[in-house]
C-alpha cells in the first residue's frame, strides 16, 4: 500500500516474468525457481524486489517455499487447459481455432480453412465396396482386437508403398495407430520428457503446437523456406536449444504446400546425426504427390528418422488408420505404449483401409485426385490473386495455398469477420509459433470452389480496409 | 577399494534407494534430491556415506550436481520404457504380460486369461447389418471426421442408457473417445501432472498400472474387498498420500468380479469430497449386469466422479468406441485434449455402434449373454474347485473368476508353464501393485470351455507340485 509506485511496478514485472515461465512451461510443477540473487541480477532489480514478488506468488499459491532449499513451482491445481474457452465467435485464435471451427462447421458453413477433402473427392465407391466386403468377413474381423502391431497384411502393404518411395522398412518395423496424430502422440511419449525441447517448422501444422503442449514440451520454431527449413537457423537452433526431436512434413508441407529439396534433406540429416536429434517425418499427404519427392526416411534408412503416415487425407477420415515406421529396436517399446494408452487397436478400420488400398480403383482415384487438385490450385490461385491475396509459392502438389493478404491486413480479423458470415478460414498465426504469419491465410483449394467464399472474402476485405470490425 | 566392507554396503544401499525412487518416479527428471544431511538422518547413515553415494550416482549419469543448489535427477536419455523386452516365453510378468500374450495368441492358442469374449459370443448378425447399413449411408458418414464431441445421436443414446442406471448426464456432458482406454488416457492428461499420486484397487485391471506409468504418476494401491475397496485403508491412503485421482471399476470389478456395495460407495464419495479427490469410474462391463448395481456417478451426479464406458466387451472390440461423461465445465478442456492428441475421432466406429445399439437385437443379445455367462461361471467354477483352484467369491455377473491356486503355488510359474503349452493364463501379480496376488489367476469363463485348458492346468499343477520348472 505504502510502497513507492516504481517498486510496485518492478515487483509486478518480476511476478509476470515468473507467471509467464510457468504458463510457457519453461518452469514446470515442482521446478526450483531461480535464486533470489540470480533473478535480481538477470532482471536488473534489487534482491528485495524479487523477495517481495516471490512472497506474493506464494500467497497466490503459484509457488511455495521450502525453508532452506528455495522456492518451487506449486503443483498445478487446476486441470491442464490447452486453450482459452469461450463461445464460438469469441474464441481466441489459438492452435484449436481452426480445428474446432472446421470440425464444428454445420452443413451450411463453407470451410476453405479446413484441412481435408470434401466427401465427394474421396473414393466413395471403394469405401462402400470395402464395407460390404467386411460385412461378409470372418467373425474375428467384426469383433476382435487387433494384434499388438496391427493387421499384418496392411503392414506388408504399407512396407511396399514405402519401398515405392525409396524407403526401406520391413513390416515388423511398422506399427499401426488409430491415426497419424495418435502415431505422433505415441512417439512423443516414447521420445520426450516434460520440459524437453522440440523443434517445429514456423509455420507448421497448428496441431503440432497443441500436441506438444499436451506433452509439456518446450517448442522452438525454425523459419520455413520454399525448399524446407532454413538450414542455417536450424543449425543455430540445434546449438542453442539442444532439442531432442524435430517434427516436420517433408512430402508436402502444411500449411505452405512447399516440398523439401534433396539438398536441404541431406543437410538436415547431417545436422541430426551430429546433434543426436531424432526426426519425425509426418508424411500424411504422400498420396497427393505425382512424383515422390525427397524423404528423410529414404536417405536415413530409419536410423534417426521415424516415418509416420495415415489415410485420412486421401481415403477416409471416418475410418481412421495411421502408422509408425521406426527402428526395429524401438518397436517393442512403442507397442507397449500403444497398448498402455489405447490397448489393442481397432481392427475394423485397418481392414477397411486394407481393402480400399488393395482395390484396383484406389490408384485410379489418387491419379484423378492429383489432376483435380492441380486444376483447383490453379483456379483458386488465380481468383485470390485477382483480389490481391498472393500465394507465397505455387505448390507442386496437395490441397494447400499459403497466401498473403493485401495491405497488411490482419488474417485473424478477417477470419473472425468471415466466421460471422459462416465461412471458416485458417488464419496464419495459428500455424506460427513466432506469430509472424499475421497476414497469411491457408486455403484448402478442394474446399474453395463455392463463389460465396469469394463474395465473403471481398466483403470482409473491404470492411477491414474501411477499418470496420 | 580400501574402504571398509560395511561402508561399501551402506553406500550401495543409499544408491539403491535413490535409484528406486527414480525408477518409481517419486523422483522425476530435474527433481532435487534430498539434502545430504536430511537423507543421512532418514536412512540412519553418515553424511559422508550419502556424499559418496551421490558422487557415484553423478559418475553414473543418474543425477547431476548444480554447485550451490544441490543434486538433481538427470534428464532421461534413454526412451521411456514401460517394461522389459524379451522373447515371448522369457518376458517378465509385468503389466503387459497378459495383454501382449492374449493379443498375440495364434488361432491354435487357448486364452482363458484374456479379457474379452470370443467372437461367437458377440452380436455378429447385428454387426453385419450395421456394416451393410453404413455401406449405404451418406458420403459424409463414410469419409468425414466426427464433430469434436462425437456423433450426437450416439451421445444422446449413451445419456439415455446412463439414465436407466440412475446417472444423470446430458448429451453435451458426453465426449466420445476411440476406446475406454483412450477415455482414461485423456482424463489422466487432463487431471494429473507427472509425479501426482493416483489410487488404484489392489488388485486392479493391469493396464491401469501401465497407463499410469506412461503418465509418470505415483501409484498407490488400496486392498479390494468383495464389496469394494477397504474403506479404512482407503481413508488412510488419502491422508498419507494425498492422491489427486482414484481409478476403479464399480460395476463389475476387474479382476475379482466383485460388485461395489451402496454403503461402500457412499463412504468413498464422502471421503472423496473431504479430500478433493476426483474419481474415474470405469464402467466398461455395464451391459453384463442383469440388475444395475451401485454407481458412484449416480450418487455423486458427476461432480467429483467421471464416468467412462465403452462397447468393446459386449458389442465389438474391432469397431472400438468409448466415452467420457463428466462435469460440464470440463468438457471443453477434455475436447481440446482429445483433438490435440487424436484430432477428430473416427466417425465410422461410432456410426456402427449407434446402429447396433439401436437395433432391437442388442437388448436380446445382452440378455442371452448374461445367462450364458452365468452358466459358464457356474461350470468353470465347479471344474476349478474340483482341481483345488478356489474362486475368491462367486461373482454376480461378468466373465471373470478370481481364483486361488492350491498349495501356495506361484501363478507366474504356472502361467509360464501353461504358455509353453499354448494356454495364455492371467497371473495374479500382473493385477497387484503390492505383488500380493502370487497365488491367484484370473479366469475368463467365456474363454475357458475347452477341455484342453483343464488338461493343461492339471499337467502344469502336477509339474509345479513336483518342483519341475
Amino acid at each position: 500500500m505504502d510502497e513507492p509506485a516504481v517498486g510496485r511496478t518492478r515487483v509486478a514485472m518480476v511476478m509476470a516474468t515468473i507467471r509467464q515461465r510457468i504458463a510457457g512451461r519453461s518452469l514446470t510443477a515442482g521446478a526450483k525457481l531461480p535464486s533470489i540473487r540470480g533473478l535480481a541480477g538477470t532482471l536488473k532489480v534489487s534482491a528485495s524486489t524479487v523477495v517481495e514478488a516471490y512472497e506474493r506468488l506464494v500467497a497466490e499459491g503459484a509457488i511455495h517455499s521450502r525453508p532452506g532449499s528455495g522456492f518451487f513451482v506449486a503443483s498445478q491445481t487446476a486441470p491442464l487447459s490447452l486453450s482459452e474457452i469461450g463461445p464460438r465467435l469469441d474464441r481466441a485464435i489459438d492452435p484449436f481455432w481452426i480445428s474446432r471451427q472446421s470440425l464444428e462447421a454445420g452443413p451450411g458453413d463453407l470451410k476453405p480453412g479446413c484441412g481435408w477433402l470434401p466427401p465427394a473427392w474421396l473414393p466413395e465407391d471403394s469405401l462402400r465396396r470395402a464395407l460390404r466386403s467386411v460385412s461378409r468377413a470372418d467373425p474375428a474381423v467384426l469383433s476382435e482386437y487387433s494384434s499388438p502391431l496391427g493387421l499384418p497384411p496392411l503392414r506388408q502393404l504399407i512396407a511396399r508403398r514405402m519401398a515405392e518411395r525409396g524407403m526401406e522398412a520391413s513390416p515388423d518395423q511398422i506399427v499401426l495407430a488409430d491415426s497419424g496424430t495418435q502415431a505422433i502422440d505415441i512417439l512423443c511419449r516414447f521420445l520426450i520428457e516434460p520440459g524437453d525441447t522440440v523443434l517445429v517448422d514456423d509455420p507448421c501444422y497448428f496441431n503440432f503446437h497443441a500436441l506438444l503442449r499436451a506433452h509439456r514440451a518446450r517448442i522452438v520454431g525454425v523459419p520455413y523456406t520454399p525448399t524446407g527449413p532454413d538450414v542455417a537457423l536450424f543449425a543455430q537452433a540445434l546449438a542453442e536449444h539442444r532439442p531432442r526431436l524435430y517434427i516436420t512434413n517433408s512430402g508436402i508441407h502444411n500449411p505452405t504446400g512447399a516440398t523439401l529439396s534433396p539438398v536441404v534433406a541431406h543437410k538436415l540429416l547431417k545436422l541430426a546425426h551430429q546433434c543426436a536429434l531424432t526426426i519425425i517425418e509426418d508424411d500424411i499427404f504422400a498420396d497427393f504427390e505425382p512424383l515422390p519427392g525427397a524423404r528423410l526416411a529414404a536417405y536415413d534408412g530409419l536410423d534417426r528418422v521415424i516415418h509416420i503416415g495415415s489415410f485420412s487425407k486421401t481415403l477416409s477420415a471416418s475410418a481412421r488408420c495411421g502408422f509408425i515406421a521406426a527402428r526395429r529396436d524401438w518397436i517393442e517399446g512403442l507397442t507397449d505404449l500403444k497398448i498402455a494408452t489405447s490397448f489393442g487397436g481397432g481392427r475394423l478400420n485397418a481392414e477397411l483401409v486394407l481393402r480400399v488400398l488393395s482395390d484396383g480403383g484406389y490408384r485410379k482415384h489418387v491419379e484423378t485426385l492429383r489432376s483435380r487438385l492441380a486444376k483447383a490450385r490453379f483456379e483458386v490461385a488465380a481468383k485470390l490473386k485477382a483480389m490481391g491475396i498472393m500465394p507465397w509459392i505455387e505448390p507442386q502438389a496437395g490441397m494447400f495455398l499459403w497466401a498473403r493478404l493485401p495491405d497488411g491486413l490482419d488474417a485473424a480479423d478477417i477470419a473472425r469477420a468471415a466466421l460471422a458470415r459462416n465461412v471458416v478460414l485458417a488464419p496464419g498465426n495459428a500455424f506460427s509459433l513466432s506469430q509472424t504469419a499475421t497476414n497469411f491465410l491457408r486455403f484448402n483449394v478442394s474446399q474453395t470452389s463455392d463463389e460465396r467464399i469469394f463474395d465473403v472474402l471481398r466483403a470482409v476485405l473491404a470492411q477491414a480496409r474501411d477499418g470496420g470490425a
